[in-house]
């Protein structure tokens, strides 16, 4: 989870068709391969300081991926919080991307498979981040609501995640300006798109990690 | 701050006249110092694992230190989080000691001083720590309270420790049953420790770190 914003960018890439999503740690390496590849089959993808990174073709609103340009291509995506910690977890399996965007799917398919939930934040700038918790929180607040005979046990961080979740439920918005990453991207004129990391169910996706790379999962339970 | 429980002890054994008390990482540390020194006026004390460690005096227990056994006593003291992080900031200056026992003092000490306050939680096992968040709320929220022409700017986990602490506010003590920490040392059976930590203004007390070392410092405003 990167709500502000890679984790909503690739739920929104996937959704509009993108077929693959290549996660890099560091641009030159993304620009290594993208010389290995068709290029009109790549869209080259990232930021640096919230902004794209010069010469890629796009940065790291959401707002860029809601056209046709994504549809079929593979995506080379490189981050400054996001893409480092989906690097980190590349090797391990049952890796799903969420984000307030895909909410329910993804919360449903956490249902489906019925496992142990470790949920990884990537924070802002190395430490805590409000919109990550917060979202947390709302993923073991909708568990808890859906599955009454499991048991729920969390750790301090996930009893922290869901308090702040239930206080900032009714105003999301309210909750990413209360943020310090909130607050830098609108501070630099990118308010919609924290507007559009705020919205709750836009995707029905469920992006999973396959060998490292981001493809359209299968949704949880049929309904 | 280490509320559960390295910050209430230290807190507690210069209120009751243990004249310095000096931090370490290490037990091995602490016993090759011990004797260095007359051994009638040094207290060994520190837990492993919750625990005294074997052939120390004391543990990690405020309840052992409410008695005339630590007056005018320097504690060797050496814990498993809070001693470690009181290493880390030994060679900073304007050091304050805080834990729910010494609350009002710490917050009085901070608006006398009006300096910008970083708040450091020593956490458990290295991570975050439920109680050590709501003990910092609790210091934003009464210096919001005291200081209204003051500007009060947080970073996402000051925002959050508030929030929490807001939430816990009624109820301290299940507050220590929702943490991690504290429900450890009730289940090996320390339910007084907790209960003695969650405490508010049990002692009019502002440890201060000089030169590494904890002795009990001036107070704040005069009433």
């Amino acid at each position: 989870m990167d709500v502000l914003r890679a984790s909503t960018t690739v739920a929104t890439a996937l959704y509009y068709g993108a077929r693959e999503i290549i996660p890099f740690r560091y641009p030159s390496e993304a620009e290594e391969m993208v010389g290995r590849m068709e290029r009109n089959e790549v869209i080259l993808a990232g930021e640096r300081k919230s902004v794209k990174i010069p010469g890629f073709d796009l940065g790291n609103s959401p707002l860029e991926y809601l056209t046709g340009v994504v549809s079929n291509k593979v995506i080379l995506f490189c981050t400054t919080n996001g893409t480092r910690m989906m690097k980190r977890v590349g090797s391990q399996r049952n890796v799903l991307l969420s984000a307030f965007v895909n909410m329910s799917s993804v919360v449903e398919r956490l249902i489906s498979d019925a496992r142990d939930v470790l949920i990884l934040c990537s924070g802002h700038e190395g430490g805590f981040s409000l919109e990550d918790s917060v979202c947390s929180g709302m993923i073991i607040s909708r568990l808890r609501g859906s599955v009454k005979e499991y048991r729920i046990e969390l750790g301090d961080e996930a009893t922290a995640a869901e308090i702040l979740y239930d206080h900032f439920k009714d105003d999301l918005m309210d909750m990413a300006m209360s943020s310090s990453h909130g607050r830098n991207l609108i501070d630099s004129g990118m308010e919609e798109d924290v507007r559009f990391c705020m919205m709750v169910d836009k995707f029905n996706i469920v992006p999973e990690l396959r060998s490292g790379v981001w493809v359209s999962g299968k949704r949880g339970i049929e309904k």
